[in-house]
């Protein structure tokens, strides 16, 4: 298994991950996430990127099922490079508050383009519960059937 | 909305995509995946790369709950060219037989290194039942909340 540092820098240094929720109808919902690691916590902002509502599929499903699986993965052409690194975490809509500017500043710190135009709706919060790894070098990986 | 047909190109030509499915316990599982499309089924083959088993659990939830979700997203520094194509569906799980060989054949057109090592597990196919987009472009998009 990759240790946890280097996870930690993987992670911390994606550009992008995958967040999976449950909806009211039982299925599982994925979108792609811009996000800030700050210690065992993962923040993620709703942006201002294009969107008819604030009343966000991912938001209601957090808030009825706060269970959730966050992924960061490497693709690239040569298949003896791939990793991912997965969470699962007990996640939480901050609307307001200090722990939601905190959440903010690192993700303007991360992401340039949050400072052009910053994010003004919730934030959502995973507590991380549970880190998984893979990797197609085995030895870094504690993965064996996911 | 982008064109279905657009929609359908960009799925068919993405390397990667993610899969949701949701464990036993009620929790979202996220795995990356190699896959092919074919009409309005997707599949993906477990493989070669390193597993200590092939007990995968992705194959245990599809077989307990068959509704997964796959998403295929495109991210880029320059966020006026973000895009996503999320499809729902209902997965099965192929351990032997023609649409096995078939989904075997497709995901070795798509992926050189797959003839090099060709997938010797089972196989899994999801039936698309819904199609959902978002795009930076509001108007190639037909997600308002996500």
């Amino acid at each position: 298994m990759a240790e946890l540092a280097e996870l930690r820098t993987r992670v911390a240094e994606a550009r992008v991950a995958r967040l999976a929720t449950i909806s009211a109808d039982g299925r599982p919902h994925l979108v792609p996430l811009c996000f800030a690691l700050d210690g065992e916590v993962i923040y993620s902002a709703v942006d201002e990127k294009p969107k008819r509502t604030k009343q966000l599929q991912r938001l209601e499903n957090i808030r009825r099922r706060p269970k959730v699986c966050v992924l960061v993965d490497h693709y690239e052409e040569d298949w003896s490079r791939l990793w991912w690194v997965r969470v699962d975490g007990q996640a939480r809509v901050l609307d307001e508050g200090p722990q939601r500017d905190r959440a903010l500043a690192l993700l303007l710190e991360k992401y340039e383009q949050y400072r052009i135009q910053p994010p003004t709706g919730p934030v959502i919060a995973v507590a991380i519960e549970r880190w998984r790894t893979w990797s197609t070098t085995p030895e870094a990986s504690d993965e064996g059937g996911s």
